[in-house]
């Protein structure tokens, strides 16, 4: 078998069989196919695409190329959540605590941001000693016992992906739908998880800038969990804005305790109780969505899951006490607001462009090396649909380092477009994709 | 400016500016931009393609990306001509000699055989002992005395394309029309020609298998040329079936002296007076087509061409003895015959496979170390549209290596379809594009 005629063939548009695709997954994860032929075959794929049977034996592909977590000393269902990614996406911390209090079992392996979009192990570090790189035995017990466990991905985690997924983001081929499925499913299954809800996101802030596109995906990925059988669902959800008020790591972690003490934002709360619902769903812990919801409203009221966020610090080397006391929460030495110039209506609030304003100010990488500022970051007071006067406070920039206001106010501010009518506000949830089809909210 | 930002650009069908195809054909040639970006952009260039202006400026920029050679000394215009590759091809050996008896000045550089095509430099090493690595000042001098110097090209003659070859050869982007123009352009620019005669071969033998494709590429090849002021000419001929009786090196030596005696096969003379009295015109050695078809003629007839070769053997080394005394010509110790099993026509004669064949018993390279046996090869007595009688023989097939025949008379075997009517017989030479446009047959 040659790779050049792999790549002629799909060039042509041809379906690769499952001994063409192991072939060209096997050798890069080997090094035994050089880089020019794995970017001409995505570039190839870019424009031809993958059918479903491509799709997923490519993803069984991945899963496999290195080692895969066993879950299977944990009795429970063990369902995990995944986001496309976004800016101000603070869910996970949100739900694992809540739908652990609800009775789910969750072992969550989770990642770094990069770019504008932050990463969930950032911030957790918000909690002072917090240990995230958990050994596997410690990992299993924790969510036996307590029900959760976060930790970051293991280094050999589909190497085949990480490999992939570096050459695609150099070679302009990161926007292809069936690429993009298989680098996550074949993570969320190599992690071991028995059913996975994803969110989609769509909009200028995330990778899918179409309803159409997001739907796609949403449909590609839960045939590929399906296929593996695995339990998957996919929400579509809009990220034209910022999801909640806080973009940056200690700002989004108080905004999750608030969000557990029933008092977030709305946007972020209705986000959660969807996903956690299905998530209750899936692994048997309510018979319905709408029994889901209820357990979740009474888990929030009740102080519980609040209090297995505090365990989950506590049992991973964290301090707890952070989650009532925000004295002991980062603090940083500046800050500077962005006023409103006049009065009206905001219209728009670029997601993608907050997340680099954000970046800017030190909450966030531009390259794997860049160390973060975990108290830098911004407040939304005001986003799309809110009146504003002149003169108000639209924002809040937050850094321990005075020289990045400047640069960070200026992107924030090209973020934030006005108009004098107030716009219609959009939905959050825009529809649900499972093995039962498309339902739009 | 970014690589993977051009990437993207020609990704989504937009236009890349002269600075971004300089940047990239630079990048290239002082190996600052790695080979799976410049695979990307191949693969994206093979969907989206290039525009005339987009490909003139990368065959500049690819011309101009190592030594370029000033034939100004030579008082003459100089009159290039170029084949695209076919089996059985040994024009050059005949125009060369042919158009310089008739007073053109030709100034060749050329190159060796890969796969199932052969090469002028391999072919002419027939003649023991002929230099085929002339140094500039021998070249010139060689030209202005005698109207005609043939060389290997110089190594550090277009890198960029070198390279990108290579890469487009692995990568399954070898066939688009800009790519191949520009590859084919920047070498005759880069070697001095002040007008270029293209035979541009079309069929299952060649690169181009459609006549739309072989016209497109004709028409980009001659807007090219003149875009560069080079008056050019293309000549699109079919490559069905290989080109006269002989292929392989010693057995198209000796055809191309029989054509150069005005007794060679029909149609490799019309194929060569075509080309050549365009050469003619274009060099102002006739006024037009039909005076130098006169004149190419007079000069197979009177002997002079022939003289020609002699005189080219000679002053660059070889054995002139060799093309008058067959004795001395490279011989094989083993042949044998190929045999019709029924009476009825020749329908087909596949030139690839046929060149295969030839390569399967020595004649060509499959990698670039292979040596040659010069006197393998194949003689094809019947072609497509002959009349064949049980047992009569259709070709044989020469070697110096035993072991080689039976495979490659089961190849050429194959390369043979018969049928019971006669088929159609069809014009070797379709048509031809200059300036003016497109002229059929």
């Amino acid at each position: 078998m040659r790779m050049v005629d792999i790549i002629s063939k799909k060039r042509d548009g041809e379906i690769l069989t499952d001994e063409e695709i192991i072939f060209f997954v096997k050798g890069i994860t080997r090094n035994e196919i050089p880089d020019y032929q794995a970017a001409a075959l995505m570039m190839a794929i870019y424009f031809q695409g993958m059918n479903a049977s491509e799709t997923l034996t490519l993803t069984k592909c991945m899963m496999h190329s290195g080692e895969t977590i066993d879950l299977s000393a944990i009795s429970a269902i063990n369902v995990d959540k995944h986001s496309t990614g976004g800016v101000g996406d603070k869910t996970t911390i949100v739900l694992a605590p809540l739908v652990a209090s609800a009775g789910a079992s969750v072992a969550k392996m989770t990642g770094r941001g990069l770019g504008h979009t932050g990463g969930t192990m950032d911030k957790l570090e918000t909690f002072s000693g917090m240990n995230l790189h958990l050994d596997r035995t410690t990992f299993i017990n924790n969510v036996q016992q307590y029900g959760i466990a976060i930790s970051g991905q293991s280094a050999n985690l589909v190497p085949a992906d990480k490999k992939l997924y570096a050459l695609r983001d150099v070679t302009a081929t990161i926007e292809n739908i069936s690429l993009i499925a298989g680098s996550i499913m074949s993570k969320k299954l190599a992690s071991g998880a028995d059913a996975i809800v994803l969110d989609i996101k769509v909009g200028s802030g995330a990778f899918m800038k179409t309803e159409k596109d997001a739907f796609t995906l949403a449909q590609e990925l839960v045939e590929i969990g399906e296929g593996m059988n695995r339990q998957t669902i996919g929400l579509v959800s809009r990220m034209e804005q910022p999801l909640g008020h806080a973009v940056g790591n200690a700002l989004e972690i108080k905004e999750a305790i608030e969000t557990l003490k029933g008092k977030g934002p709305k946007d972020l709360e209705d986000l959660c109780l969807s996903l956690g619902a299905n998530m209750l769903v899936l692994s048997n812990n309510a018979r319905t969505y709408e029994e889901g919801v209820k357990i979740l409203k009474e888990k929030l009221s009740s102080g519980e899951a609040l209090e297995k966020l505090r365990q989950l610090v506590q049992i991973q080397g964290g301090n707890p006490k952070q989650v009532d006391d925000w004295d002991l929460m980062p603090k940083a030495t500046h800050q500077v607001d962005l006023m409103a110039t006049s009065s009206g209506y905001v219209s728009d609030l670029d997601a993608e462009t907050v997340g680099l304003a954000s970046m800017l100010l030190g909450a966030g990488r531009q390259t794997k090396e860049d160390r973060i500022d975990l108290a830098a970051g911004i407040y939304l007071y005001k986003k799309i649909g809110d009146a504003i006067q002149e003169n108000e406070v639209l924002a809040t920039l937050y850094t321990n380092d005075e020289s990045k206001l400047s640069l960070a106010s200026e992107k924030l501010q090209s973020a934030y477009a006005f108009s004098n009518k107030s716009p219609r506000k959009q939905k959050l949830i825009i529809g649900k994709v499972s093995k039962l089809g498309i339902e739009m909210e």
